[in-house]
C-alpha cells in the first residue's frame, strides 16, 4: 500500500515505468544501471522480451506490474503515448491508487485534466525529460539519455513539497538537472521550442524534396540539421502536437505572419534582413543559455511559504533546481 | 599569358583564389596541401597575414595576384562575397582577360548575368560546392571542408569541354563529387535546400526566444539542430539569399502555404497528419539518397556530342561525375 507520509528518498524508493519506449525505456535502464529499484511494464511483449534479454526487470502484465507497485510504494512514470494514457490511469486508479504519479509527457495540461478526470484523488506531480532522438523503440534506448537535459517538474503552489521532492529526485538521479515551471508555461514553451520546430522541420523537407532529385542531391548541412527531427515517427509527431494544439496555433501562426513578412519585404524591397537578424539574434541568446553551465537556483527550501512562486520565478531567468 | 590551348591537367595547372574566407580560405588550404600550385588574394591585411603565417601563398595585392594569374596560365576562382565580384571580375578583365574563371557563389544565374556584362569574352564556368558551417574567416577555414562535398559545376549546352574539365577538375582535387547542372535548374535547387533552410530555421529561432528565457532553458535537440544556420553572420545570409531572390521567393511562398495548411487543419480538425507525414516522408527521401555512397555518372565522354546534356539527365537523377 501507498501512503502520502511514507515519502521516502528517491535513492531507495522503487520507481515503476509504464512504456518502454525511448524514455521509458531509457529511465528504466538508467535508473536500474546506478542500482535503484526499477521495474517497467510494455504492451508489447517483444519489447517485454528485449528488456528483459538486456537484465532489466520488465513484464507486459499491466495488472501485476501494479500491483508490485502499490506493495512496494514505488513511483509510477506514465511513460506511454499521451494516446495510450487514459488507460494507463485507469489502471493505476483501480490497481495502485495511492501510488505517487508522474510522467514524460511532453504536454502537461492536457495530462492533468486527465488525471483530474479520472483519478481525482490522485497524487500528481508532472514531468517534462527535454531529451529524445528521431529515433524510437528500446533498441534506441540509451541510459545517458538524460545526462545534463532540463526535466522540466510540474510547480504549482498547490504541489505537495514531498511529492514534488520525490518526482525531482527521479529526474535528478538519471543526471539531468530540473526545471520548475507551472503546466500552462510549460507548454507554451514547448510548443515554442520543439513542437513548432517540429513543423518548419517538416515544411523545410517538404519543400526541399519537391524540387527535384538533383536538389536532394546538393542538399547539405543547412538541409540536413534542419529537417532531422522531420525523420521521427509520424504517429508519435502527431501525438505530441496534436495534444498541444492551442499553444502551438499561437507559435505556428506567429511563424507564418512572420515569414510573410519577410517574403513581401523580400519581393517588394529585395531584403530578408529583418528576418535573418531576428534568427541570429535568437540564436545566439540561445548559444548564451544552452552553452554554460546552468546556474543554481539558491535560497528556496522546498515546503517552506511560497517555495513553488521562488522556484518558478528563477526558473523564468533559467535557473534550474540542481541541489 | 593565357590561351585557350594551353588547358593543361588541373594537377599541374594553379590556381588562384580570389576571396580567403570560409570557403576560399578552405580550397586554397586544400590544394596547396595536396602539393598544387595555388595562391590566392584577400584584401584583408589581417587574413593575409594569418594565411602567410600558416604557409600559404597569399597577398592583398590584388593586381599583383592577377598579373601572376595571367603569366601562370592559372584558374581564377572567384570566392569573395556577393557585393565584392563587380569588382574583382573587372579586375579579371584588366589585368588576366584571358584566363578561365569559376567561381565558388551560391547563386549562379546573378553571376553568369555579371559575368556576360562586365567580362563578355571572358571564358567561365561557374561552380558551388555545397560545404560550410555557420562559422567564416580564415580561422575557420579547414581542408578537408569539401571532402565529400557536392560541387555543382555549371554544364550548359555551350560550355567549353576542356573548360568544365578544368573546373571540374579542381573540384575534384579537393576530394568533392562533381554535380553537373544548369544554371537555373541549380538556383531553384538551392533555394529550395539551402536558402529556404536559413529562412525556416530564423523563424523558428525568433518564435523560441520570443517565447521566454524559460523556453530557451528548455531547449532540446530539435531547436538546437532546427536553428543552427541561423547563427550564421547576417550579412553573408543575406548576400546569399537575396542573390537569389526569384527562386527564393518561389520557395518561400510554398512553405507559407504549407504552414497556412497546416495551421487550418490544425484549427479546424485538430490534425497535422498531412505536414508531418509530407515531411517525414521527404526526409526518408533525403536520406536514402544522402546515405549512399553516390551513384557514378556512367558512359559520357566529355566533349562528345551532347555530351552536357547526358551529364545533365543522370545528374537529375542524383548521379554524380567522379572520374
Amino acid at each position: 500500500m501507498c501512503h502520502a507520509e511514507s515519502v521516502s528518498a528517491p535513492a531507495s524508493r522503487p520507481v515503476c515505468v509504464l512504456g518502454l519506449g525511448l524514455i521509458g525505456g531509457s529511465l528504466l535502464r538508467r535508473l536500474a544501471d546506478t542500482g535503484l529499484p526499477a521495474f517497467g511494464y510494455n504492451r508489447s511483449t517483444a519489447t517485454v522480451d528485449a528488456a528483459v534479454a538486456d537484465g532489466y526487470t520488465a513484464s507486459a502484465d499491466l495488472d501485476a506490474v501494479l500491483r508490485q507497485a502499490a506493495e512496494q510504494d514505488a513511483i509510477i512514470v506514465l511513460a506511454t503515448p499521451f494516446t495510450a494514457l487514459e488507460t494507463m490511469i485507469e489502471a493505476v486508479r483501480d490497481t495502485a491508487p495511492a501510488c505517487l504519479l508522474t510522467d514524460v509527457v511532453s504536454v502537461k495540461e492536457q495530462v492533468a485534466v486527465l488525471i483530474d478526470r479520472i483519478h481525482p484523488t490522485g497524487r500528481y506531480v508532472g514531468g517534462h525529460p527535454m531529451a529524445g532522438t528521431s529515433q524510437s523503440g528500446w533498441a534506441a534506448t540509451d541510459p545517458s539519455l538524460f545526462e545534463g537535459a532540463m526535466w522540466m517538474v510540474t510547480t504549482h503552489d498547490d504541489t505537495d513539497a514531498d511529492d514534488w521532492l520525490a518526482v525531482a529526485g527521479v529526474a535528478r538521479s538519471t543526471g539531468a538537472y530540473v526545471v520548475p515551471a507551472a503546466n500552462d508555461a510549460h507548454d507554451r514553451a514547448a510548443a515554442a521550442i520543439s513542437h513548432n520546430p517540429h513543423l518548419t522541420a517538416a515544411v523545410t523537407a517538404a519543400v526541399g524534396a519537391g524540387e527535384s532529385d538533383l536538389a536532394l542531391r546538393l542538399a547539405a548541412g543547412s538541409f540536413r540539421d534542419g529537417t532531422r527531427v522531420a525523420g521521427t515517427a509520424p504517429d508519435l509527431q502527431r501525438a505530441m502536437l496534436e495534444a498541444n494544439s492551442i499553444s502551438l496555433l499561437n507559435t505556428l501562426s506567429e511563424t507564418i505572419d512572420r515569414l510573410v513578412a519577410a517574403r513581401d519585404a523580400l519581393r517588394d524591397h529585395g531584403s530578408v534582413a529583418v528576418l535573418v537578424d531576428a534568427g541570429h539574434r535568437a540564436r545566439l541568446k540561445y548559444e548564451a543559455i544552452a552553452g554554460a553551465a546552468p546556474e543554481p537556483i539558491t535560497g528556496v527550501r522546498v515546503g517552506e511559504d511560497d517555495w513553488a512562486e521562488q522556484l518558478r520565478r528563477q526558473a523564468h531567468q533559467a535557473r534550474v533546481w540542481m541541489p
